[in-house]
């Protein structure tokens, strides 16, 4: 494995000032202009296809087909963003003309859009090393809002990062993208030191707890305290009801152990537990156990998170409460799925211990005497990206389950598996402390752009002052929310009536 | 002064006990519900002001009328948010229809909507009363938001606070609300005991930079990090260009001195500097001075207030930069107004002791010798809720002020004043810190409800666990993003083309 060249200090500090130096231009750049810079990166990648693809098979051990899916994602994202930037309603223009007869007094000439809040430092993953990595949807979601992003690559995929980076680099060249737009540092400390940095104006991570509570602690921390936004991952709880289990067992069963040894188990959308009634634990019991005495088994990202897995795994297996179904077998770089199984009454007895994400291919088949148990089970969740519901619509249980999961993930799968996240416009990847840092934000989907850009007003600004969006004449054909009411049709302004 | 009555330990853990038992059947109101709720206590206050305005007239000292135009604004926004929710677009409501082709694999169903976070600790403010206190801005947006309220009483207004926590209580009674919606603490103890309470999800405060810091710690040093919103004030410097100061002068230092003196001084957005250009500086101090020779001055809003303006204000007059114009001469509870003077270049080599906010009637009028030193004293702002230029669309320097200061303020204010925050769709009352720990949000205006929501969305879902908002027929009648685009109709979906 290439190891990674660290960013010494006088890098970091000349990427920093140049990415401070770039973030003004890039902020002035109109919404078609970053779309241009966000096509012309997702050009380039897709271009280099070849090349990166076998980079990225070599460095993080994941199979080609799912390498090429996820490089088609990750340009895919790039221009959903300039797409986005092209419709313009990220901007939440809205105008209130002035008004003397409000409640409050006259009312002056109020415009609001946003502006982007600067340099952002993000921190790529390991698990997705297109994806979620150099050009991932944080970078993407970032520069769409305007930000020169500092990239803390993962060194798991040097090579390829170092790569994706040039890549980036030779594609900003030839769009409207100020010197400074996009850099990569290395290691740890690089990281830390410009969490801290007075010019890094936000943050995002998507990895372990652990780092992404340290980053986001530093950024709280400072002098001036910035927004970072950790995604840490999750226990993603999956429940079946006593109808759904009667009526589908053998589908269930399928679908839930496609889902959690879908890469390796190493998707932080991973099912770690599956709630089913004590009377089809048996049935299910066999039909996964059936199904995992063939499994291959695949290998993981790397040593550290093999090493991770496989002691996480042993701190369940040694519980008194856990009985083990499936043992892992090791395979070159990895190991084959395991399947644990445990009562909904000893994981109610011991969920501090129990209910922590271990990354990797296993996961906690939970038997459930009745209903009145699985319902104080999903009260053990607090902060979850998802929860999975498999059930009928007519179970009283089903809408009980909703009501209570809905409070505690951001999102809730139905009849489906939480892994594979769409990235559309109403998607949610997020969810109350611990599986992220920030439940009000999206790391996926279109809103995403909303955690680098921050609100600011103009009272009775001229048209010479006013970003473009704020004009009368609506250059930008965007929609706006006019006194008060939305207006789609993107046209201009019409004139206030005088009185 | 009446002194408070400090809430002890077990009167908090009963009061946040039924803030939790409150925020579910609270979030699961319909939109129209809370509406009624908020007009159901605006209607109660308002009742109320016989009674209310000469309580808040005793305890702060501030004249009648604008106590009852701060009631009038209490009750304004009430109903505002009532018209919020039943409007509802600030559910963004987002639905993507399954769709196979979609780039990144078969797109499921996908709806989005927001749901309010949880019990919300609100600390009033001393400078309104009733705007930014008990049923002030951030109780109106967090149970327009669905979130139960737990307000911390600020000690200069007790009587006050308790008897509109009463009316409160009574108006809650008649409407759907559910017991423990709202309820008031007292006590610093208190108020930082519930922010480290488990059953607390977010926070919003209104008041000084050390109060506001210290609580955003403990909000994040929690094993659980909240979002914590705290407004801090701000120097709020204000620009007078050349051709402005040449063509309106007297206007201009009248304006200044109305801004800088309303209400004694005690905004969070009273202009603390103003600069203007050398040529005008002798013509400026002379009309400012003459007029505060004869002003009567005003009275602080308590003792702890006065000591804390007196203080500040003796920091800056005894720092070799500042020259006193017109000193401030003790009134019965406060203070004259007072100016004070200094030069740009003075500013730019002591910003760091002279830009800090001074909380009462006084402002220091900044001469500057060209337009280089504008600019250059414009950057040494970083976090404002305003910044105010006083010019014409022409000037060149108008737009690089602009330019330079939108990045570094909530709200840009031409030819007019910062005190005097709208209460509108479009008004944003933050800013980078320190003035506010969260600038991607506003405390003042509609958007204000945005804090206390989190996003969350639904895969497959049917109709019997989605949110109303989400179900085909839009029953709410609410603007969706359907497939990426807005539709304003409040319609029913139309029914998807199968293929």
């Amino acid at each position: 494995m290439t190891t990674e060249t660290v960013t010494g200090e006088a890098e970091l500090a000349a990427t920093l000032d140049a990415a401070e130096r770039a973030s003004r231009p890039l902020a002035r750049l109109r919404p078609a202009q970053r779309a241009g810079i966000l096509r012309g990166i997702a050009q380039a990648l897709d271009a280099a296809g070849d090349e990166l693809i076998p980079l990225a098979e070599r460095e993080s051990h994941l199979p080609r087909a799912r390498l090429t899916g996820e490089l088609t994602r990750t340009t895919f994202q790039l221009r959903l963003f300039a797409d986005v930037l092209d419709e313009g309603t990220f901007l939440n223009a809205t105008i209130d003309l002035p008004d003397a007869s409000w409640p409050t007094g006259a009312r002056p000439d109020m415009r609001r859009t946003v502006l982007p809040l600067g340099p952002v430092v993000v921190f790529a993953a390991s698990n997705f090393p297109f994806a979620f990595s150099v050009a991932g949807g944080d970078t993407a979601s970032a520069l769409a809002a305007g930000c020169p992003v500092v990239l803390k690559t993962h060194p798991g995929h040097p090579e390829l990062s170092r790569r994706t980076g040039e890549i980036i680099d030779e594609a900003l060249r030839e769009t409207d993208a100020p010197a400074g737009t996009f850099a990569l540092i290395s290691g740890d400390e690089a990281g830390r030191t410009a969490v801290q940095d007075h010019r890094v104006r936000a943050g995002a991570f998507t990895g372990s707890a652990t780092a992404g509570r340290a980053l986001f602690d530093l950024a709280n921390s400072r002098p001036d305290p910035i927004p970072f936004h950790s995604e840490m991952g999750s226990v993603n709880p999956a429940f079946v009801t006593p109808r759904a289990a009667a009526q589908r067992p053998d589908d269930i069963a399928d679908g839930y152990l496609g889902s959690f040894t879908l890469g390796t188990g190493q998707f932080c959308t991973k099912p770690g537990v599956l709630f089913v009634p004590s009377e089809s634990t048996a049935r299910f019991e066999q039909r996964l156990a059936s199904s995992l005495e063939e499994h291959a088994g695949g290998a993981m990202l790397n040593s550290r998170i093999q090493r991770g897995f496989q002691e996480s795994l042993t701190t369940l297996t040694d519980h008194p409460a856990i009985r083990v179904i499936t043992p892992a077998r090791p395979t070159e770089q990895g190991s084959t799925p395991s399947l644990l199984a445990t009562s909904a009454a000893e994981l109610l007895r011991h969920h501090d211990q129990l209910l922590t994400e271990c990354f990797g291919p296993t996961s906690i088949l939970v038997s459930y005497s009745d209903e009145e148990e699985l319902a104080a089970a999903a009260e053990l969740f607090q902060g979850e990206l998802t929860a999975t519901v498999q059930g009928t619509a007519e179970e009283e249980i089903v809408s009980r389950l909703a009501t209570l999961l809905q409070h505690r993930v951001g999102r809730l799968v139905y009849n489906g598996w939480p892994t594979g996240v769409s990235v559309s416009h109403a998607m949610q990847h997020g969810g109350p402390y611990p599986a992220t840092t920030g439940s009000g934000h999206t790391s996926v989907g279109t809103a995403a752009i909303d955690r680098f850009l921050r609100p600011v007003s103009y009272q009775n600004a001229p048209a010479e002052i006013l970003p473009e969006e704020l004009l009368d004449e609506n250059p930008l054909g965007v929609a706006r929310r006019v006194n008060g009411v939305l207006d789609t049709t993107g046209g201009a302004l019409t004139p206030p009536e005088t009185p």
